[in-house]
C-alpha cells in the first residue's frame, strides 16, 4: 500500500485549481466524493460497507490523515485500491494536495473515488478539494446540536449521513431536529440516517450514490 | 452572558506569552485547565458534572467555539460563571486569545478555570494556551485507535479522560488497549475512564483535580 506525504499547496488560487481538477475527473468519468467528519464518526466503517455493497462499481479510496495507515489497511483488506495520504500536520486537504493524491492513486478505472478527509468539522469545510460531491458524516453519539456549532460544514455538504443509528436507543439524539437544523443551513442537503453495522438505511444512500454517478 | 470575539495573536512568540500567562495565573492561585477533544465527546456534560460535584471549589468556564453560545448557556444554568469565546473561524486557541478570554472572564475569585478549547484533535494540540494542565477527552464511541491517529494530542495531555464509559457495552472499545497506546506516546499521562451520566469513575478524576489544585 502506498503512503504519500503532501504539504499545503503554494498556489493562492485553490478554487481555480479545484474546478480544474473536478473537470478533468469528470472527463474521465470519475466521481470524487469528499468525506468529512469528526474523528471516530465511522468514516472507514461506512466506506467498508459501501465497498462490499456496491460491488458493481469500481471504488478506490484515498485516506488522508496526520499519521498512521490503519484506515488504508482496512480498506485494502476488502480488495479496493487505497492509498494513505499524510498531510504533514495539516488539518485539511486542499485542491493541490488532492491532485497529488489522485496522481499517486493512479487508477483511471476507478469510478467512485472517496477522499476520506482529515477528521475535523472545521478546516476541511473551508477548502474546495475538487470533489464532485461533499458528504459529511455525523454520528449519533456526537449529538444533534452540531449544525449549531459547525454551520459551514453543513452548508458545504451535498449529503449528511447520520451514522451509528443503531446507537439511537442509548443517546439523546433527535433525528428530526438534527435534520431540520441542517436543512435550515442548507435547504438542498440530503439526509441519510444509516447504521453501517446493521445495514439500516444503507440502501437509500447507495441508490443516491449510484444515481449521482450515472448523472455525472 | 458575555460573548467575545478573539482572532489569532499577532505575536510570533506564543510559547513565551503562554509561559507568562501561566505564571500570572499561578500567582493569583488560579489553575487553568485546557480541555481538548473531538466535537461531541461530552466536554460540556463532563464540566457540568464537575461543577455540581466540586461545589467546594470556585469554578469558571471559558467556552471556545466557532459559533453559537449553547455550551456557555448550559454552564451558566448551573450557576458557574461562563463566557463564550468566538474564535473568528480559528480551529484552536493560542496564548494571546486565551489571555483575552481570561480578561473578559474577569473573575479573580475563580480557583479552577476550564478552557473548553475548539472541538478538534489536531490544531489545539499545537498551541500552548498558558494553561497549567492539559486534559483531553476521548469518548468511547470514537474508538480506541485514536492515539495512533492523533499522537500529538496524547503527547501534550497531562490527563486522558475516556468518557461515555456507560456506552462500552455497545461499542468495540478496548479500555486497556487505548490506555496502553496513550502511555506509549506519553508515559506520564493519567488515564481516567468516566461516565458523567452515571458518575462512574468521576471520584478519581475529581480527587486528582483537587490534588493538582492544592499543589499548584
Amino acid at each position: 500500500m502506498k503512503i504519500i506525504n503532501v504539504g499545503a499547496s503554494v498556489t493562492a488560487s485553490n478554487d481555480k485549481d479545484a474546478a480544474l481538477l473536478r473537470e478533468e475527473m469528470r472527463a474521465r468519468g470519475q466521481l470524487m466524493i469528499n468525506l468529512m467528519s469528526s474523528p471516530g464518526s465511522g468514516k472507514t466503517t461506512l466506506l467498508s460497507r459501501l465497498i462490499r455493497d456496491l460491488s458493481e462499481v469500481k471504488i478506490a479510496v484515498m485516506e488522508a490523515d496526520i499519521e498512521s495507515a490503519v484506515d488504508a489497511e482496512r480498506i485494502e483488506a476488502l480488495g479496493a485500491k487505497a492509498i494513505q495520504v499524510h498531510t504533514d500536520g495539516m488539518c485539511h486537504m486542499d485542491a493541490g494536495m488532492t491532485r497529488a493524491a489522485v496522481e499517486a492513486l493512479d487508477d483511471d478505472a476507478a469510478q467512485l473515488i472517496f477522499l476520506e478527509n482529515v477528521g475535523n468539522l472545521i478546516c476541511p469545510a473551508e477548502y474546495d478539494t475538487g470533489a464532485g460531491l461533499n458528504m459529511m458524516i455525523l454520528s449519533v453519539p456526537e449529538g444533534d446540536d452540531k449544525p449549531l456549532k459547525y454551520p459551514l460544514m453543513f452548508e458545504q455538504s451535498d449529503a449528511l449521513v447520520i451514522s451509528k443509528t443503531d446507537a439511537l436507543p442509548y443517546f439523546a439524539f433527535d433525528l428530526e431536529k438534527c435534520a431540520e437544523r441542517a436543512r435550515k443551513l442548507n435547504p438542498q442537503i440530503r439526509v441519510f440516517p444509516v447504521s453501517a453495522k446493521t445495514g439500516e438505511g444503507m440502501e437509500d444512500l447507495e441508490a443516491w450514490l449510484l444515481e449521482r454517478l450515472a448523472a455525472y
